[in-house]
């Protein structure tokens, strides 16, 4: 049995330092990385994708960690993806994740991992659905992808989500922030967090507002609540949350609209490993065949041929080899 | 022989309304295209190409007609492609070419041509190389490729010249502009027109400050010369422009940048074609293969094999047939 197939045996069993090797094996784009999701595949497409973000300050990770505790009160496994597509891999997001362990440290239903960029290819973007599909074979029900701050990249791990959570804070990230970042249009539901500060229904007003210029055609109209998360007994909004976060899935499943999120996001996947297995292979020979074209030996169309299917001479070269053989 | 060989040879001996045809089936994307393209390639890579471009209102065309009197006189056969990459096709450019050739009608060594986007694949980026190629072959000495407006757009189809001409003129598109769309990075030499009016040494000044910020490591410094272009006994600085365009082309070619220059353009053709390729095999495939993976029934790898590679489940079909009759 190959090393990996015992790993997935062992992290399906609910060994977490098993389940780790196999989230570092997706994560560093390893060749082996497509076996394993081929094995997982049967087993995934249980798991409720959550993603939670807002800028940096707006409280997070204090969030997350609150969520985590409603969802495991309710008998839930939960995995958390705290991901940083703007940083690359460091030892600070290793150190976050063992002071957010602590907590769940000694409770294998819980599972938290920080993914930082490092720099291969197509990067987080590409490594983050075969994250998740980890963590759905190895059956937990809920998974948080928490992003840092609220740029583009942050927008495209939000939209990896069947329901989306935007934070927002009086003071923080503001709405208008959030509306440039693109992020209003993504979001399934608003929390206003810190929602004790004196400016925090000036911000649910200002967010109303900007919503009103938008539509909402899909049927589900975001809505917008208040919250104080602090992990512990001051947590407010936190229950409002998860009953939002239920009613949404319902609703996900009950419209066909999960269907058609889970469709369109494999479209996306699927168009952006083809890409960049083309972009690959581009890099690897157009360097030899554009000194063919700008000589005026070879055509573009046939240079672009060679790129696109570098097989057709294989099998040229095969065919030539069995008739001299024959 | 087939109908395009029979055009392509009368179009080679100077059959304007034949040459017309060829670049229609190029403008067009026709699939007859890559057979054309591949029978002249042998043909290509004598012509010299000028791009020529600016704001609207800097006098391009007027220039272009200039330049095209000024390369007549010496004997040369010149071609003009008038590019606009945001417009489709209209009436209007073909009138433009009809009252443009007025002047040069009987003179079967100028061949002018007006080209817009007509939306297909690819579009105008695609096709303007191969209307470059279609009248390389045919024999014009000099290419001029005109286009209206400073866009990103613009930048592209300029790039796809040996020696770029940017015009600027008092009042119009002022450097600043230019500096924004990217066109002063491209330019090989600038030409202030309209040099008569006040405001032209102002220009020169804000022009030459503003290059003193840049950077020319390739051994060229772009000239910046006046000139004031009205296609008649009025004409100034034509002459010191074909100077500045021929000692431009002799420092291209024994530099070997020009070599570079070619090489960088063929290199982006093919990716370009390449990525226009694979963009319609997605188009064509994705749906059916996203549902399989959004339903775990498909490894995401696998489904963009399949759309990159479509070839590999024909050769196993193949294969299986072969070992069935066997």
């Amino acid at each position: 049995m190959p090393d990996h197939k015992h790993a997935l045996d062992q992290a399906l069993a609910g060994d977490t330092r098993a389940l780790a090797r196999m989230l570092s094996l997706v994560e560093d784009g390893s060749p082996r990385m497509r076996e394993v999701i081929r094995e997982l595949l049967p087993r995934t497409g249980q798991a409720r994708i959550i993603g939670l973000t807002g800028a940096p300050g707006v409280g997070k990770s204090t969030m997350t960690g609150a969520l985590v505790a409603a969802f495991r009160a309710a008998g839930r496994r939960v995995a958390v993806l705290a991901v940083d597509p703007t940083s690359p891999f460091t030892g600070g997001a290793l150190l976050g994740d063992r002071i957010r362990m602590q907590e769940h440290a000694t409770d294998e239903a819980v599972f938290i991992r920080s993914m930082a960029s490092r720099g291969h290819l197509g990067g987080l973007a590409a490594a983050t659905p075969q994250a998740i599909r980890v963590l759905d074979a190895a059956g937990f029900e809920l998974i948080i992808i928490e992003t840092v701050g609220v740029g583009q990249a942050e927008v495209a791990i939000a939209s990896l989500a069947d329901s989306v959570v935007v934070l927002l804070a009086p003071g923080m990230g503001d709405a208008v922030q959030a509306a440039k970042a693109g992020i209003l249009e993504v979001a399934d539901i608003f929390v206003v967090n810190k929602a004790d500060k004196p400016d925090a229904q000036q911000v649910v007003r200002d967010l109303r507002n900007m919503l009103a210029l938008g539509t909402f055609e899909q049927g589900w109209k975001p809505p917008i609540i208040t919250a104080t998360a602090a992990q512990g007994p001051k947590d407010e909004g936190i229950a409002e949350l998860v009953t939002r976060l239920d009613a949404h899935w319902t609703w996900l499943t009950e419209s066909g609209e999960l269907e058609r999120r889970r469709r369109a996001r494999a479209r996306e996947e699927i168009t952006a490993l083809a890409f960049a297995a083309l972009r690959e292979r581009v890099a690897k020979k157009v360097d030899e065949l554009a000194a063919g074209v700008a000589d005026g030996k070879l055509d573009p169309f046939q240079a672009a041929d060679e790129i696109l299917d570098p097989q057709d001479r294989q099998q040229d070269e095969q065919k030539d080899l069995r008739y001299t053989r024959g």
